[in-house]
Parts: C-alpha cells; sequence; structure tokens
C-alpha cells in the first residue's frame, strides 16, 4: 500500500491532475469513481489506484461482484485513504482513480453508419459542457465529434466526469481549422449546418436524415465568421422571452435530438 | 468609496455571499455583473455596488449609454477594486454587484396564459442546471417552474449567473410537497408528465399543446415513487449506446422544446 506523499507514483499522478502538457505528453487521461472504471475498454487501463477503505470491501467481498472481478483482473495499487483524498479532483472521492491511455481516432471512424450525425465544436471552453456534449451525443446516436484546437481539454477531469462513460464510446478528433473540416465534409455529402442567431430558418424545417454535422460556437461569442462560411446552411433555435442565447450543450442537444427524432420516426 | 473590508455593508455582502440563510432572511438575493444588473428590474434593485476602475469608465463616458443612464437612476456606491474581487463571487468580477429584493409569486401567477407550461422539478442539486433550466425554459415559453423545498437554492449565486437573466422573467415558486402539487395541477385539466426511465411511451408521442407541466427527478436518482404517483403519465427520451440517463437541464430542454416546436406548429 502506497502511504507516502513522496512516492513518484502519487507525486506523478498529481502531475497529470494539475497539467494538461503532461496528461499529453503521456498520452494518458484519468478517470475517477467506480463507474468510470467498471466501463473503461480493458485494454485503455494502464494503472488503478484504490482507496485502502475500498480495498477492504473487495477483500471482504462487499463489492459488486463484476467490479471485483474486473479489479482482479487489471490489478490496482492500494493507497492510504488521507493520501487518495489528495490525489483525487473531486470533493468526495469515491476510492478508485484510473489512469488510461488515450483513443486515436481516425476521421473515417467519425464517419461510420450509413448516415453521420456529427457536431463541430468552435473555442469551447466549459469543461462541463464539453462533457455533457458527449454523453448527450452517444444518447441521440452521434457518430462523432469534432473540436477546433481551441476547445477546452477534452481529457480535463470535469469534462470526463460529465461524459459519465461516453468518453469511451463517442469517437472525436481535434482539428486545426474547423472551416476547413467542414468544407471536407460537404465535399463528403454531409450536410453541415452552423447553429446562429443570425440563421433565419427554424431547426426543425430541415431534413437531418442524410449525413449531417452540426457547428456549435463558444458559450459567449458563438461561430467565427470563418466557421459560418464554412458551413452549407444557418439555422436558429426559436427562442422566446427575453432570451439572447441557449448554453451550447443545450443547443447541441436540441439539435441533435432533433436529428434523432426524425430519424426515428422516418419524418 | 469603501476602502475597508471592516465595513459593515462589506460584512454584510460576505454573508450574504456565503449564507443561503442570511440571504433568505433579508429577503434578498445578489446578482454580478453589468447584464445581470442591466436586466434588473428596476423596483427590486435595493443596492448596487460598482468596483472603482469601473466607475472611472462611467464618469470619463465609456460605458454603454443605457447602462450609465441605469446606474445614475439608481445610484450606486463604489468599492475599492481589491475589496470588490474579495466581494465577488466569481473569478473574474465584471465590477458591478447588485443586491435585489426576492420576487414572490402565487400559483396563479405560473398559470398565466391560456395553456400554461410548467416544468416541476423534485430534489435537484447542481445550481448550474437549476439556472440553466430557467433559462432554457424561458426560451421554451415556458409559464413557471416549481421546485420542492429540497431542490438547490435558487438564489445560490451560481443558479443566479447561469439563468443569464431568466431569473427575473421566469415566475418560480418553491413547494413542500410536489406530488401533491403535481395533483393539484391534474384538477386544474394540466397534464402532467413524469420524466422516467420506467415510461414506456417516447416523449414525442404525446402531445403537449395543452397545459402541461413536465417532472423532472434529481440528477442521480431520479424521481422518487411519490412523485411518479402524482403524474398523470410517465415518458422516456429515448437513449442510444450505453446512456444511462440525461443530465437534468438537457432533459428538460429537449421536454420544453419538443412543447414548443408542437405549439410553433400547430403538429
Amino acid at each position: 500500500m502506497i502511504t507516502s506523499a513522496a512516492n513518484p507514483r502519487i507525486k506523478q499522478i498529481l502531475q497529470w491532475q494539475r497539467k494538461a502538457r503532461e496528461r499529453e505528453r503521456d498520452d494518458i487521461f484519468l478517470a475517477e469513481g467506480p463507474k468510470m472504471y467498471e466501463e473503461a475498454p480493458p485494454d485503455w487501463i494502464r494503472e488503478v489506484y484504490l482507496a485502502r477503505s475500498l480495498e477492504e470491501k473487495l477483500l471482504l467481498g462487499e463489492l459488486a461482484p463484476a467490479l471485483s472481478e474486473k479489479l482482479r483482473q487489471s490489478g490496482y495499487e492500494a493507497v492510504e485513504d488521507g493520501l487518495f483524498r489528495r490525489i483525487s479532483d473531486t470533493q468526495t472521492p469515491q476510492g478508485i482513480l484510473t489512469v488510461l491511455r488515450r483513443p486515436h481516432y481516425t476521421l473515417e471512424e467519425l464517419l461510420q453508419g450509413r448516415e453521420p450525425l456529427l457536431v463541430l465544436l468552435e473555442n469551447l471552453q466549459d469543461p462541463g459542457n464539453l462533457g455533457t456534449i458527449l454523453r448527450t451525443g452517444e444518447g441521440a446516436g452521434i457518430t462523432g465529434v469534432i473540436m477546433n484546437n481551441q476547445t477546452v481539454d477534452i481529457y480535463n477531469p470535469k469534462t470526463i466526469r460529465a461524459t459519465m462513460g461516453s468518453i469511451y464510446r463517442v469517437p472525436f478528433l481535434a482539428v486545426d481549422d474547423l472551416a476547413e473540416t467542414a468544407r471536407g465534409l460537404r465535399a463528403r455529402g454531409i450536410h453541415t449546418y452552423a447553429a446562429h442567431l443570425k440563421g433565419n430558418a427554424c431547426y426543425d424545417t430541415f431534413s437531418f436524415r442524410e449525413g449531417t454535422a452540426f457547428l456549435i460556437g463558444n458559450e459567449g461569442n458563438g461561430l467565427t465568421e470563418a466557421a459560418l462560411d464554412g458551413a452549407e446552411s444557418c439555422l436558429r433555435i426559436p427562442m422566446e422571452g427575453r432570451v439572447e442565447s441557449l448554453n451550447a450543450a443545450v443547443a447541441a442537444a436540441l439539435l441533435l435530438y432533433e436529428a434523432n427524432r426524425q430519424r426515428r420516426n422516418g419524418a
């Protein structure tokens, strides 16, 4: 059992928690809690840390059988409870921290299926929003998420947590030039729609049954002119009252579930 | 200009920022930033605090005319910049903090219009989710939000911020017993729908053109049995992949905008 803050692995985890650059250099990310551990693809798992109190439950047979079995297969390192709280990013640690290798997807993997459904995110800054978009996207049957490089780090611990496991299942890609990517998708026959207040057509007047990509902009400023230019059409989510814009994750959810509704109902 | 942390008004603001009970006792709430100040109903404003650097801009005529005019009408107290940062709840203070009296709505005010559209929230814990629901709700044309008393404080500074001003325009009410409220709404001819995984009817198979209320449960546990019993029907948002639930604000958005879509399109 690790009991010292001077332990090199503990020091390394603290670096990974704090610094995006360290995580990137080592091509890893961190995920906390039993749910995130249980849903992790086995071949992504590199290290597992278990709080001593959770290890005790494991040894007493008090954990769920599937979790116990997975812990036996992956192996783990026990960490003294007080020290575990320090390496955890959450206020109420759930006793298990997983270090995982990063997936590396190709554009082809994001275009699987007959009619791809994508979101393209430009300069999103809220880690919770990004994670929620992956979670909601999986629910709506998305085939991939493309972000520009100014979007918040998808491996930010808050983003990982907000995905609720979808980080393991939704393919994603970071690109330098989102407008160029949008034009590339159009050339492949995928319809690209910019969600923007300037759009004069309501989002539910389009058919999203063919390959579809939605461009969503920054929380405060919306899409840049360059990104708008890259899109085939502009669409608008109607708003009553004095609301000037919707939360980015809410806007993405409404568009993706409208596509889902149309595809489900054949409408 | 206030320059001392020992100033009684500064001490009072710090109490209000930190303690829900203090805010409740004095029947006030706090809102930060120029947008939240500008949109505030004039008769709700009790005190206005301006960072010295923003006051300088005001005196130099560098602020937007509408903002300058409103500041002259409401009056304000200038606060030294370093001290202002301490009374602010945000990491990057925007130089203006407003103390507002609380609104007190009656159920009748939430049932305005021919066909009310309501959300009923049970045990919601995330302040950002609650604020986002008010913001999205206003956009979708909601007539009111009803929360049970175990729901997070609507006057939490994070909630207020996430409403983006909708706190001023969406009527809301806290009740002891949400199931009883739901039954009361049914007795008035309002259809009540519980969003729940147990629902076997997809949300877009219902008509929401008549008076409608959606019940949304806690982020982790969903609705209680008691709340489910209070609802007329149970509905489900379909989810693909391995997604077990959606974020509460996303679920509310999908339901409210489906009602909005139907009412707009006469479908």
